[in-house]
């Protein structure tokens, strides 16, 4: 995988705003905040995408994410806010090296802006698309 | 906490198109899909947000999203994709029992839609705000 921003960072070529950092991970403020207090969690684990992590680095990043969340309800005390991780450029993806935001959402109008076309599921496609996933994780 | 269509699924009240599950989650499709093979992740601990649930739980979460996000671009053949976590009315939490969603991202029109306005972090500011959630998060 090519080198990232993220890698520069993760060896201390370029300096961040460190919020965490244990064995699995690092989390440092993002430099383009979508809202204050705007967090990434950054994988030590150099891949693109989350498809691609080890179950354990996956882990870890789930296991810190409620202290995270915390932490960044009781220092900027707003209470409503997005975890987004993005896969590929269609889907937000600007850093090609697997990592995760929490945004506050302090208004309607600041933090993540979303677009919810949602759709309804049909029963029976339905059946067939959870049969072949379902499979598809066992095997 | 009260009670929702999250948890009548779980206790098996109300069916789902289940896609995986453990002693800490369950996997199942969503009802109103943004895209096809839209994915929902429900803790089997009965909490609101992702700051009220447990390391544990998290982890769980956290150890398995890999897995799906396989499945789903294997079965969908869709390679771009969102993972998302809302908190609260504003964030567009619909059902307040935490969930993860995993959102295929097949074309710029279809998927999870973004706004990105994204800020530029104030570096004074910045260090003032990093050590703040450093310190929290140490206590």
């Amino acid at each position: 995988m090519a080198d990232t921003i993220f890698s520069k960072i993760l060896r201390g070529d370029i300096p961040c705003h460190k919020v965490y950092e244990d064995e699995h991970l690092l989390a440092c403020l993002d430099l383009g905040p979508l809202s204050y207090g705007h967090t990434l969690i950054i994988s030590k684990e150099q891949v693109a995408t989350l498809d691609q992590l080890s179950d354990e680095a996956s882990a870890a990043i789930g296991r810190v994410l409620p202290r995270l969340c915390r932490a960044i309800k009781a220092v900027t005390g707003v209470e409503q806010y997005n975890v987004l991780q993005n896969n590929g450029p269609m889907a937000h993806q600007a850093v090609f090296h697997v990592h995760f935001h929490i945004i506050p959402k302090p208004s309607v109008d600041q933090g993540l802006g979303m677009e919810w076309p949602a759709g309804k599921l049909d029963p029976q496609e339905a059946g067939k698309l959870a049969a072949a996933l379902s499979s598809e994780i066992g095997g």
